[in-house]
């Protein structure tokens, strides 16, 4: 993938050593720096019609999808988010109101989750597009890079969801009768679950690519192997739509999902595996064969 | 102006009281917001392609200009600027040495102020944009919002070489021909000025769209008059270009030059004005008479 190329090209003409950042660019989720007496989390992300935009999605979706891949980011570090600052790009299509649409579904999501929007940029241009910036704090922040051998793998919710509904859209299902239009229209950050999970794990990112790619991601700079065990993956929601190897793709490389992945002695929510010696991300079949996990997922529709 | 009916639309919109945020939504150049005992000083810009980048532009400059136009914003508070995140969005014109250069612009201008970037995202997209976003800090910081009746008013520097230089170049002329063409390719954002200015100024901001934009801002902000004499103002960088009328329309009107305009009891720079009582913008001719400076400006190519 060209992204990772040109991220790896970015992180290495741009990393800087400084007292002042914990977290560097392209290190993980989000970039930690310490001002004053506080650990200040930062991110930025950004949506493009094209790629990011599910048809059928409603204006106050858009806005609200801007700030929840931003909330998600500081969420995987286990940060809790203040502030957010916006730019977006506005086509000629985009009449005032549904502008001030885009802007409510922004607002009303910042609301839940206690975060002020202290800035924004508009300008004109061909495609519809927003960069969002978020910032949070954090006593304690997780990366990608502390999980230890012995800790379970865990995730926050179950997978597969927001593909397997875009999916169905994409083949010309109605999104009122997709399986789960909340997951791909509306998915929320777990926030308040990263913010908890902060308190007790080793590592821990959100799952925006891929499982896949975050499992991969945190052995890779880990420096540790991890296996995860079929007979604990959770694929119940996807078998009433798709066969089960299907379903086993759609959980392992999907993207989109909004749920957290961590590894950690103590496992609060859905136990999927183990952090083991070695390297590398494996799936354990129920026969105790074990098959690589590929890094790769689908990071656009 | 859409542009700014949209702005106000959104100030109204996502407005919200909270005692750590000193200066919200859309009130200023920046939000200021209270973390821990520091007043972070937050802001975002972004530029296209289409609208923001002079034909003939090198890749360096590009990458320069995005994060010179958020320090600008900056200094405009008098904030000393720490961070700096951006998105990125690349054409199938931009191959991987070309994005090199834009970081490599990037990245220098921000090792000269002492400014880490710390995150960034890499999208694919019909339009070269780029957002970004940086944080500074300011233990005083000046808004537009303090200009008192008696102080001066003073600029950083001279106006209108950016569009004059511009208009040079859209009539034919070659870049290496134009009048000043680092006044509009490698613009210097006066941060140090800013931090300096910030220490006795009762009111400041940048001048991105014109001096009438940010003079007509900081009066009807503060609820002041604003007079400029027409024998104060340097026009002799123009002069040799064009004529008198047109240096003066250039001067008030012209966008692109990243100095600063302050008020202040105390003026180190170019004095061109006082705050009086009253309302608006006057230019005060020479022959005593006083004729309205009008709310416009260029704010893009």
């Amino acid at each position: 993938m060209r992204e990772f190329y040109l991220i790896e090209m970015a992180r290495s003409m741009l990393k800087i050593e400084r007292e002042d950042i914990l977290v560097g660019v392209g290190e993980d989720d989000c970039a930690v720096v310490r001002v004053g007496d506080v650990n200040l989390v930062l991110t930025t992300d950004c949506l493009h019609e094209k790629t990011d935009f599910p048809a059928g999605i409603e204006a106050e979706e858009i806005g609200r999808l801007a700030l929840a891949v931003n909330l998600s980011d500081l969420a995987g570090c286990g940060a809790k988010p203040l502030f957010f600052l916006y730019t977006i790009t506005i086509t000629d299509e985009i009449d005032d109101r549904t502008f001030e649409r885009i802007l409510k579904g922004m607002r009303d999501l910042a609301d839940r989750y206690g975060v002020a929007i202290v800035g924004g940029d508009t300008d004109f241009g061909d495609e519809l597009h927003i960069s969002g910036f978020a910032i949070g704090v954090a006593e304690r922040f997780v990366t990608q890079s502390g999980a230890r051998v012995g800790d379970y793998v865990c995730i926050t919710g179950s997978l597969g969801k927001a593909q397997l509904s875009l999916d169905q859209l994409l083949s010309g299902i109605d999104r009122n009768e997709i399986a789960y239009p909340e997951a791909l229209f509306k998915p929320e950050p777990k926030v308040w679950e990263g913010i908890q999970i902060a308190r007790y794990a080793n590592a821990m990112t959100d799952i925006s690519d891929s499982l896949a790619v975050s499992l991969n991601l945190i052995a890779e700079k880990s420096k540790v192997g991890i296996e995860i065990y079929e007979d604990l993956i959770p694929l119940d929601h996807l078998l009433s739509y798709v066969d089960y190897d299907k379903a086993l793709e759609l959980f392992l490389y999907a993207g989109g999902d909004y749920e957290l992945v961590y590894t950690s002695r103590r496992c609060s929510h859905i136990k999927i595996g183990r952090v083991v010696e070695g390297r590398g991300v494996w799936l354990v079949r129920r026969d105790g064969s074990r098959e690589k996990v590929e890094f790769r997922g689908y990071s656009h529709f």
